[in-house]
């Protein structure tokens, strides 16, 4: 894939790689080291970096470097960007700060250090981002921790934000393959990233945290022709007037009408979130195979979050499906008189794995229902586990096979932990919200009408 | 308060206490245990029940019995009600279900339970329930987990999702007053318990999940009193066409066209949530006092977070502050170069505690700020953790104790924990989301406006 130098390096430098603690580019190289004994610390003083062997320069590696991650004081950075040129490096990320975001001359700064990668044939992310990760060689870049292993491709314009939605998924247990803090874009931008993010087989989504796009035209270009193969989830912070003039204030570029984003947005086959959970939710929904169509089959253990699910996917334009006679009829044969067996199928308190298994199984089978919503809040029964729950739910959508999409919703907290981890195993998103599996729902549904177009 | 008996009884009775972990009634009994010694098992078998004497019947309990727990088959329930009658029981809580929501028979039967237990004097709360708890005096008369102690009383007439709920809050480190299960309502209603609970100090705000009412008038009667000094949150299920079919086939009940409960709990002062956590947020911000109007500061360490929650207040017609002059002269005296002085204020990564007192204090000092958001995501300084930025804001709004209301948002997963335990110690609910605090904001605002009318 392009920029494959910034994810699959053979070789790391850390310029700026620190034995004090309280320094970023101690962060930077101690979470780098897990990537291997290809990754070399750069630091002016010091012998050894963390008991590694230190480079007074870039330039003194015995070996090619292809990556280079800078945090040194600002001063320094145009003569690490020069030596690193020389080095034959191909990929930069600059974290440090102080360039395009604090004003005119800090533009020109950040110009000019662009000016000399591309001259070197090097492309820069940053300056002014939280680093990278690649969550599937284990290869951090960056000063936050380790995020989850999943298969969303999550790219921020704001670092702090950015590290801050990896610490709520490293507590939410979601996964990414890629986090990628962009910075100031000063030369890598959205464009280029969902570019090369398109091929990346690791990556099933993109997920966007906006706060302004300078060149518009590119991005919608590459956006549309990406989004053909790849969904693409944008959240565009500054929706509101206040909230555009804050984001104006933020990144120094004007945020813009957030009309026009919406309407770029649609025009590009862009799916739009409203929030951080709603990006979230909609991109992890892509482990699941597309539905054929927008009719929502429901089964659950208690009313209430049918109910609840029944209203959210109502709210994006889905269906509950009509269920054929012939399946209520069975499902009438096996659940309890008390249960519901019209969709929502309501099971009862009293279903067991067996219960989702065969109600799983008929459901899919059933040729009106395009997609399986599977619920199960706190199970009543006293040493009972949503976890054999999962595994009849599992074992339906293998059994039947038949390429529709199945999401969870598994709302009780850590009673729930271990069955949501035995659901996303299998590739089924488990979620613990009925308005985060319902416009999860919705995505796949809208992005299989964007593929049909 | 009215059902106190429910809520603080001197003494409890269990019919059904069982030594089968596999039963209800062995929960249920093992976590009332927590509550002292004046619980009684009632067990006809079992001399002795997880190694409490038992009794034959409740009659034989040689003490005064405030509350029984019936978790009896179904078919011993109604004599167990009249020997609780005999008894001189003051409350019932009903577990055991099969009754209202199996259809016409079982509404019957459950009508001539309430009627036993009116000709003794007595109130039921069920049946079809989970039970209920009351965390400030550790009263768990349920067979869910014990909820975190906070300042919500939580009404759900859903037992599977209230349980679902109580799991999720305590994952989250929400705090409820009580929570009660209630069941099919063939008693105890939901006007019974907002009245009981306006009266209740532990609860702050009264926070309900309804599938449908029964008695309307009297429903929106005795929220409109409640409603003037105790705000009400309430999620209603069943909002979309679909979603009200499947309610009514789960409750029994027609759930009633949306709209119409809408107008209705906009009529009584009741605040509208359109989700869990929105009823939730709304819900756990009024340990803070009530602002005097709309206009919010924000402050914040990233620009990413400041914008989307300027975005969240705005939705819900809230305004951002315009700063005097003066203020924001005094913020620019210590704010780096690169921070924003105009409201959302970014102090920028760099910000500590101190950083966070200072702009907390001037900000509340304000006079055209009514309420104050403080944020904080991820600091970037290694070895910095958001307890010092919790501690500076706690610090500022003690010291200028003008009544203002302020809400945290700290979104940064596991490692923003103990800061937003430091901040609920102090009473200021601290949200993870900028949607959450957009609407806890909200929900302050609005009921100020109601108790003005």
């Amino acid at each position: 894939m392009a920029l494959d130098y910034f994810f699959t390096p053979r070789s790391i430098a850390v310029l700026g790689a620190s034995n004090d603690s309280m320094k970023l580019g101690y962060e930077v190289f101690k979470n780098l080291k897990e990537y291997g004994d290809k990754v070399y610390p750069v630091n002016i003083k010091d012998e050894e970096v963390q008991g590694v062997k230190a480079y007074k320069n870039v330039k003194d590696i015995p070996d090619e470097v292809d990556l280079a991650v800078i945090i040194v004081p600002k001063r320094f950075v145009k003569q690490s960007v020069i030596d690193c040129g020389e080095k034959g490096v191909k990929g930069i990320i600059v974290i440090t700060a102080g360039f395009g975001e604090i004003g005119a001359e800090g533009k020109k700064e950040e110009k000019e250090l662009v000016e000399i990668a591309h001259k070197y044939g090097m492309r820069i992310i940053g300056p002014n981002c939280v680093g990278i990760m690649n969550t599937h060689n284990r290869m951090n870049a960056s000063f936050v921790m380790n995020a989850v292993k999943g298969s969303v491709a999550f790219i921020s314009q704001s670092g702090a934000l950015g590290a801050g939605i990896v610490y709520k998924t490293i507590k939410e247990n979601i996964g990414f393959s890629k986090f990628i803090s962009v910075g100031n874009m000063a030369d890598v931008d959205f464009a280029d990233l969902m570019e090369a993010l398109a091929d990346d087989e690791e990556s099933k989504a993109i997920a966007l945290y906006i706060e302004g796009v300078k060149d518009g035209k590119r991005f919608m270009e590459v956006a549309k022709r990406v989004s053909k193969k790849k969904p693409i989830i944008a959240l565009k912070a500054g929706k509101s007037e206040s909230g555009a003039r804050a984001a104006s204030s933020h990144t120094g570029s004007l945020a813009g009408s957030y009309a026009i984003y919406d309407a770029a947005f649609n025009q590009s086959g862009i799916l739009v979130a409203n929030s951080i959970d709603e990006m979230l939710s909609m991109a992890r929904a892509f482990t699941q195979p597309l539905p054929k169509g927008k009719n929502v089959a429901i089964m659950t253990n208690a009313g209430g979050p049918g109910v609840l699910t029944a209203d959210a996917i109502d709210k994006h334009g889905l269906k509950l499906a009509n269920l054929e006679e012939e399946t209520m009829r069975k499902l009438r044969e096996f659940l309890p008189p008390m249960a519901a067996v019209k969709n929502p199928v309501d099971m009862i308190a009293s279903a067991r794995g067996e219960d989702y298994y065969k109600t799983a199984k008929l459901l899919l089978e059933d040729p009106n229902v395009d997609m399986l919503i599977a619920i199960c809040v706190v199970p009543t029964f006293a040493g009972m586990t949503p976890t054999e729950h999962a595994e009849g739910v599992i074992r339906a959508m293998k059994e039947v096979n038949n390429g529709k999409p199945v999401l969870g919703l598994f709302m009780a907290g850590y009673v729930s932990e271990k069955a949501k981890e035995v659901l996303e195993k299998e590739g089924i998103p488990a979620y613990e919200r009925p308005e985060d599996v319902g416009i999860a729902a919705y995505a796949l549904a809208k992005f299989s009408e964007i593929n049909e177009e």
